[in-house]
């Protein structure tokens, strides 16, 4: 087993530091965006190797413990080391554990553009630890409640209408780990269905991300908050298109503000035309030279993809106030 | 469509230099191990990524012009870029015409260690074009022998049994392109068995391979050289543990000798058991700490795979004079 753990966690936890020192083969690293770049790789690879040199490769497994770009990164690496070895992922975020840790993307960054690089690989196992993820900050619980509202949108089981219906009287975290079981599964009957998105079906998955993406780059938003507001951008545009009826945009509206604590928000600035379409474009989710894949929903729990012109989603964007008007 | 090319070509052929003008987006490349380097590798990325810049990734498909090595660089780009593009080879070597562009492995090196990073990512297309391959020196098609004998030795089947009984008036280019087909085909019999490498039943295509990769290393000959000279360890080996009968033996040995035009060599200076071990270890192909995976040949078509310590493989290379003899 080499370990490849954030560590911030040693910092937060005397239990983590104890529980760590089990492993004999570990890798300590720093989360963010840096992990993930293309040029750091090599150097990260040289290291690991070394560490790895007693085990046996054939029966050797990563395990990842920390957010995101830690199991990004620690996926990518268990993706091409020796062609493949084992991966198990301890996802200690919110946003991992109910999103990244799921469906075997794995990714690295070239130069500013976010995971250029990558592949599918899924976990042999992602291991949920309630006291690891309950003790996160509240604002980062909060956080995720934008890929919750996401993943129940799209799904609109028999779990989301009893969350719909439920009295919110639990804290984030209750509510996030009551619903986590049932909002990867929702993830996973897409995954399967597509799992190394050759077939398009598991684009829909972005549904709020496409402009969710370009908030998160132009504003400096975290991810999870870029998503709630692409959520609800999603929505507007469905409905201005006429594609979702008054009463599903109202019955959603409502499940992401009262249920999940979701709000509209704006920037205090907003961005140029030139600005979002040039972020818009260099996104990898672009169907054809002009125009991107976008998510529409078209009732609670029921999406629908589309070819849409980038010029259709800027005007869009202009409308809802994203895109600040031409000066005189 | 993205060609990376092996630019020798350019030197080699005018109708080459005609055709490849017919891809509006190329990328030359220096073939070699250099090539394979993972330092280099987010170099290559960066150039590729702007190259394909105006290119639809979701449809993009990465062509592979050369040998064994644009093929892994190539095939490993492809594997990851976008998580994952179309990939069709064109092999202009024998060698990667037939091994390396069938069965799916990419690869990169890692410092001196070969094939360190890589992916299973199967091309959807291997063209095989008869007067690109033809056209290469005489020695070339002489150097992919060995791996029309792993092959033949390993599958034993009716295409091996008439090459068997043939006379041997061909030129080795008419008799490796008539058998061509068949030797990949036999190969994918083997690969689709075990395509990620994960049973283990893959690895008897390592026959010849594991000293061949010593002896590669050790004495900087060709790979084609070393894994025929490999093969004929292997076959010493097998009859000197009782695995392989006296008659089978002479029979693989007449086959590989009268039939493929090889023959066993030795070095001008024999190894020390110290850098054979070392180089030995190094390999991937370590099935346990002290241990690795040998296939031995146990008649003319079955082989078998066991599990040798490497002392003993070290004290039959002694035996068979590739490690020379403690001075007194």
């Amino acid at each position: 087993m080499l370990v490849i753990y954030d560590h911030h966690l040693l910092e937060i936890s005397d239990e983590f530091r104890k529980w760590i020192q089990k492993f004999q083969f570990r890798y300590p690293v720093q989360s963010g965006e840096g992990l993930k770049d293309l040029d750091q790789f090599a150097g990260h690879v040289k290291k690991l190797s070394q560490l790895a040199e007693p085990m046996n490769s054939r029966k050797m497994t990563v395990l990842a413990v920390g957010g995101g770009s830690v199991g990004d990164f620690a996926g990518f690496f268990a993706s091409v080391f020796k062609r493949g070895v084992s991966l198990i992922h301890i996802p200690t975020t919110w946003l991992a554990a109910i999103d990244s840790a799921h469906g075997g993307k794995t990714a690295l960054n070239l130069d500013s553009v976010k995971n250029q690089i990558g592949t599918f690989y899924p976990a042999k196992q992602v291991v949920l630890v309630r006291s690891v993820l309950t003790s996160q900050p509240q604002a980062l619980a909060q956080d995720a409640m934008g890929e919750l509202g996401k993943i129940a949108l799209i799904d609109g089981g028999s779990w989301v209408k009893r969350l719909e219906k439920s009295q919110r009287s639990q804290s984030d975290s209750d509510l996030l780990w009551d619903n986590l079981k049932n909002a990867i599964d929702a993830k996973m009957r897409v995954v399967i269905k597509d799992p190394v998105e050759s077939k398009g079906v598991r684009q829909i998955l972005n549904l709020g991300h496409t402009v969710g993406h370009v908030f998160e780059t132009a504003f400096g938003w975290s991810h999870g908050f870029s998503v709630a507001q692409g959520l609800f951008f999603a929505l507007e545009f469905s409905e201005h298109k006429g594609l979702l009826s008054e009463k599903e945009f109202d019955r959603a509206m409502r499940f992401l503000s009262e249920r999940l604590g979701l709000a509209p928000d704006r920037p205090q600035q907003a961005l140029s035309a030139k600005a979002f379409t040039s972020i818009l474009s260099a996104d990898k989710k672009r169907s054809g030279r002009d125009d991107v894949t976008f998510i529409f929903l078209r009732k609670f729990g029921k999406v629908e993809r589309r070819s849409v012109p980038i010029a259709e989603i800027v005007s869009e964007a202009k409308r809802q106030g994203w895109i600040q008007s031409r000066a005189r």
